[in-house]
């Protein structure tokens, strides 16, 4: 893989997402021991549930946004930062989301509509890339 | 990464299950307002466990599947299409996997099996890719 | 992507660690009927729900494991087996994880430990590698 301006960084937006995602998963284990819900449980007290299901949806998005961050990033040939912004349109998504899901699971829907928005650009990038090359091999 | 046949075909087979994906995840949200399980319950009707559970082994088995798929894309020197076509494999299972599991859980079996050959192949087709660099290093 | 020794060795390091995990799954499912806890339900006995937590707590790491296994390779020009030694450890720590919590879920702080160790590791290595190509870029 050469090392590239758009891979380094999709990388860095990369690392920053996964230090988000650790950051939920701590917060799982602070709570199992605030709240007396000893593992294998998960379930036992809101606050703990509300903790424990931030770390799981973001889990549930990352397997969508990782891949298509890395599609866009090797496909698309166009503004170079485009999809690392896209990519952090996705970490400002979680940052809100988990915000607002411990505060109150009903106001989580801002968070959730951003990273759609994130995984439609990063879709929509691929597409344009393959289309782009596809024209080249038929060229 | 220089942009191949291959790796096209690939990425094409990757949106589409991701796109299956996000429909399973959509489905759940559904169904927690048709039977009122309000996060952050993940139990309490029958069908929203089934959905939940549909989307949530989808990603136990992504997990698998796309690092499988992309190692075979880019390890396997052969008929440029196979790992593609494994990966159609793959999605094909999880529909069915979908579909059973919705109607009757019990019946969720074949579609559990088309992926564990997707992946089989795949394996095979990387360990295949890796022998075959590996000769070439020897030489 | 040109095929390199790095890649082969983080290859077969992904192939090890995805083997144990289907194993992980293969004992969820062994333990359904072990234990009568029939789909969709993922509690009903402390041994299924041992199994179940040890199988998914690996696929919260594994989404944090592999990209940084994977940027630590591309990036990293130095000691070439080195991100692959890292992959091991956690790979090690794993086993320990699963055998210490199936055994009892107090035990299992080691095994996240080396887990920790190998993510904190990866990520050093991927830092550094940007680093070095940063400064190629700006020279």
């Amino acid at each position: 893989m050469p090392i590239t301006y758009e891979t380094v960084c999709s990388a860095l937006v990369t690392i920053l997402v996964l230090i988000l995602y650790v950051a939920m998963g701590a917060r799982v284990g602070r709570m199992r021991g605030k709240h007396n819900v000893a593992a294998p449980a998960t379930a036992g007290h809101p606050e703990f549930e509300r903790a424990f299901r931030v770390h799981m949806n973001t889990l549930e998005q990352l397997i969508i946004f990782l891949p298509l961050l890395w599609l866009a990033t090797f496909f698309y040939r166009g503004i170079a930062w485009l999809p690392a912004v896209l990519g952090l349109l996705f970490l400002f998504g979680r940052l809100i989301f988990m915000q607002r899901y411990m505060a109150d699971p009903k106001t989580r829907g801002p968070g959730i509509l951003l990273g759609v928005v994130s995984y439609v650009g990063l879709l929509i990038l691929t597409i344009i890339g393959i289309v782009q090359d596809w024209t080249v091999f038929s060229a």
